[in-house]
């Protein structure tokens, strides 16, 4: 989809794409990630590891927009938004993989977590 | 990551799972696809087509959303949410499918909707 | 903002405007309380509120930028994105009013539901 | 309904809900000015507000979810994303301003993302 743009795009399609696909795919994983803590039985234990999901689910499909969008980008927004969500996926992966031997959904959302985080670094790096 | 839920889910895991993936591929070509449009040269005969993507983005990314939690669902709002998501897939696939033979990102875009509309319908029957 | 609209409006603006801002009110509600629960020492009884709160948080921001929308609207989607809303705030107000003598925060966000839910119906009925 | 959490917030509370109240109000301006321009005779002059619009009606909603949680915040977290708001508000705002004179709606606009922009500073300062 993101080739089929009629213009010059802001960065190399390539770490474009798989950007914003580890932002999707990310959300996803947090999103179910909350809900099944929620589902397990000592619920309390695993308060701020759904807090963390909800935060990164949110920030991860608001950065897989904006770099949806080629019209006309202003870089320092696209910037600051990889790096709130490089903080955001830093920030709930490393809480996910304290529960990731116990919960087998919070060891696939750190995966997920760790890979968007690269993917944003990788993105920021072309950028300069 | 949706099968990692511990407890039973509200519908067979290969629909859920493959509802869920039509609607972030759809939300995503819907946001690209208005993007796209806004660079095309007679953006004015695109109008409809951009306020359908950006609606349909919006109700993809719930649907998404609504659909990847299983904990204690209220399945009146399940379907009330498919329903709309396949509304807002029809009406914007109708309005790619018509400047498809134009612009490449209208016609991928319109194959995504359809292919949401598609899931949902599915889900939908599933559900009963 | 509603009335700068530089042409008409598909609904009459005062219950269009009523209806964006309960449910940005709602979303907000349902965003906060769903965090309450979740810090709250019996968290293990409120997972059904905190998981329609996260619905209906979603489906309420939707709701409102679908409403802000003017520019060639498909009213077929607009009806199936309030319906969608109605049946969203009535599951969670429902849900939140078995709390409200217990926590304050699922009182005033059952409050935000109805009034949700209330002026979604209002703007069905002038849509027809 | 901030005041409703049980537990110590992460910030004074008149601070949080002003920016709260502040990122919503720009999300909704945003999405309708998007729309706004979108109906415009000459939207061809229009497309870098349109999209400036898009990108910060989607952090000013994840903003306004992230700072609705007070529950185990991670405050490096939270300050990335009001950094990323502030950013956002401020490109959106002086693109708004450049249309002010003709259009009603980027004048409303560019005052609620400067408001924003403001309250997102005021929150950062209060969080050191």
């Amino acid at each position: 989809m993101v080739e089929t743009f009629p213009g010059e795009g802001f960065a190399p399609s390539s770490e474009l794409v798989a950007c914003i696909e580890a932002c999707l795919g990310c959300a996803q994983s947090c999103t179910a990630c909350a809900d099944a803590c929620l589902s397990e039985e000592h619920v309390g234990e695993l308060r701020r590891c759904i807090r963390l999901n909800a935060d990164c689910a949110d920030v991860c499909s608001t950065t897989a927009a904006v770099l949806s969008r080629q019209t006309s980008p202003d870089l320092e927004l696209v910037r600051a938004v990889l790096q709130a969500c490089m903080t955001a996926c830093a920030a709930c992966g490393t809480e996910c993989e304290q529960h990731a031997q116990m919960h087998e959904h919070c060891a696939v959302c750190a995966r997920a977590c760790r890979a968007c985080e690269q993917a944003c670094r990788a993105l920021l790096a072309e950028l300069g």
